[in-house]
Order: structure tokens, then sequence, then C-alpha cells
């Protein structure tokens, strides 16, 4: 999502000090249940947007569950971070982050389940190493996650859809609940995102799936 | 919850007409999957509120269940409406009705799950009577409800609970998942209501149960 820059927003962000983790280093490595302060199971949602998903998930499950969501843009993140902080939700943290680079951040093994929902689909072949599926970026979900871990994927885009998909199976990767129209195929539940409230409501297919790693 | 009677509401829920039912009666009974254009089970919330959590549970459960949202209070059911027309979501209808005659527009076995939120819990004993988990209503609940339908139920008021349990034994109904501290119980996912959001950030226990018919 493409945004007037908004100079405030940098600014802004320092006021959710217990939300918005300021300059995400290689400090967090290994620390994730420290900043939490329990040792509860993580999920991380890269490419937070505005940050529907991440709150709702993490009003469903709280006591359950951590979440961690990663934005290369500081100004959609800042809508993300007032819902959480409208919602009091204690187990999310937020980072303007690049997700290239989520290595430094991660130990290995720390994350129990990544989330990817409506990433860019880089149209142009010349982009593809972009694309959040791209087998570059699963070596990378593979270090980070436990074995067993999973990626939950799902995007409006049937040719990044495509292109996923061969990208799992290259890289030898179980799927399963494979969807071609999420909305009618009875999973449950379903949290939205901004972007997929607002297609559905167009008649626009949804598709999803669950990588195992 | 008592407000400040709003003049504009009673008018302002007529713009909702495909939301709020109007003038509810008995042209409902039995015609509930009419209503919404197909036989999806029907959840219905008694005391539904400003909506947050029918909202929440349609939007999780679109394409799977069906909604009906009962409020006595109209002012309170505005912002309910709102909040289902501004996420769109087709699944749920509102009413400004009265619990106590459910049996008007609910035909016998139509209701595949009651939820009964945070109800008023009438700390008098006289008033005993209109608590919704009186024995009277749970004779009206079983009527309503497939058999083997469920009531869920979710108050922060002890004594209402506590009562409510025996009321629920004193009528021989199976209960389950009893909890007196549903936030830390591993219940998932937990839909919130309004009040349950901010009395639980207090520190205030929630208590739960499911009651099967």
């Amino acid at each position: 999502m493409r945004l007037r820059k908004k100079p405030w927003v940098a600014e802004a962000l320092t006021g959710f000090s217990n939300i918005v983790l300021q300059n995400p280093n290689e400090d967090l490595k290994g620390k994730w249940a420290e900043v939490f302060g329990n040792d509860l199971p993580l999920h991380v949602e890269l490419g937070t947007g505005r940050g529907k998903f991440i709150a709702g998930m993490s009003e469903l499950y709280q006591g359950q569950l951590n979440f961690a969501g990663i934005e290369a843009q500081q100004d959609v993140l800042y809508y993300a971070a007032q819902k959480v902080q409208d919602r009091e939700l204690p187990n999310v943290r937020l980072l303007v982050f690049d997700a290239n680079e989520i290595l430094t951040i991660f130990a290995p093994g720390e994350i129990d389940r990544l989330y990817v929902n409506f990433c860019d689909p880089w149209p142009k072949n010349r982009h593809a190493k972009r694309r959040l599926t791209h087998v570059n970026f699963l070596e990378k979900y593979r270090t980070v996650l436990k074995p067993g871990g999973q990626l939950w994927f799902k995007t409006d885009n049937q040719p990044l859809f495509e292109f996923s998909l061969e990208q799992f199976q290259e890289f030898g990767l179980k799927l399963d609940n494979i969807s071609y129209d999420l909305h009618n195929s009875g999973f449950a539940p379903n949290v939205m995102t901004e972007y997929e409230t607002k297609f559905s409501t167009l008649g626009q297919p949804i598709y999803r799936c669950e990588i195992t790693f």
C-alpha cells in the first residue's frame, strides 16, 4: 500500500512505547519470551499493514498466544498501533522492519507460526524475488520457525497464489487446506484483513493455504 | 445498560433496513432461513448491546453461521447496527425485542445456539425472575433450541454465575467447560464484548460455561 508520507508518524510511533518496539535489532533475537514476559507460542505476521488481522487475532487468543507484527511502512503501522492501544491488548508487539531481515531479530526455531496476508504480488517477473513466498524467503522462514511450524498464507491474487504453490512444492513443503474460495470453504474462525474485507464484498474469491515446515 | 434516551434513534434504525428487522413479530417464526436466504445454523445472542460480540462472531463465521442479535434497548442497538453496516456483514440481523417474548419469533428447534453475555444480574432476590438464566427463561430456551443445542453464558458477576449454575442443575442440564477465569483458561477463540474488554483489563475474572439442552 502506498500512501502520502506523514512526517508526524515517526514521532507519534514513539508514543506507543509498550506496543511498538523502537529500533528493533539483534538484541531481540532469542528474547521474545522476555519481551512478552511469558513463553506462550509466538505467531508473527509479515506485512501487518493497518493491523486489523493482528489486532483481531491477538484479542481472540489473549492468554494463549503472543503476536509480533512486522511492517516496512511506518505510516500504516501507526493505525495498527492505535488499534492495539484502543483494545488494550497485552499480547502483541509491532515493529517497523524489513521482512528480508527477519534472521536478525528471531533466533532459529523461535516462531511457532508465520502469517503472510495479501502481500504485494510484484507482478513483474524481474521482481519475483521480492514476493514473500519466493524460495529465498522460504529458506529464512525454515530457520526461524520451529520444526513443524507453519506458514498461513492468503491472497486475492491468483497468479501470486499459483506462483506460491509452486515455490512451496519446489521447496518440498507440505501443503494443507488449500482453498480457492476461502469465504465459502467452511474455514473458521477467519479473521479478515482490511483488504480482505473490502475485496471479498466485491465478490473477489480469496485463496488460502497452510504450509508446514 | 441505562443511557439517556436518544430521540433520533428510532428514526435512524429504520435506515438500517437490511440489518435491523423492523416490527419483529410472529411472521418471523420458522422463517429465519428465509430471512438469511440460506439454511446455515442460527446462533442468537440475547442482549446484544453495542454489538461488539455479534459483529465479531458474524465476521469470523461468515459463510458458516447466521446470527440474530436481540436487544431490548433501541439506543444501544444503533451502535451495533453501525458496526454491522461498516463491516458489510451479510449474516447478521438485529432486533429491538424483549427476550421474554422469544417464543413469538422463533419456532421450536429453530435455534442452534444461544449466547447470554454479561446480562443484568438483577441483584435483588425479588427480581430473580428477570435474570436471563432463571429457570423460567431456561424453559423457553429449551423450546427454541434444537435438541442438543447449547447456551453459552459468560458474566463477571460471581453471585449471578453461582445462581445460574444452580438453575442449570435444577433444570437437569449438562454443564461443560465451566471456567472461573476465562481469560486464563485456554479457551479460544474468545470474542469479547465491550463490557468484557473493559472489566477484564481491570483484573476482574470472567466466568463462563456451556449448557447443553
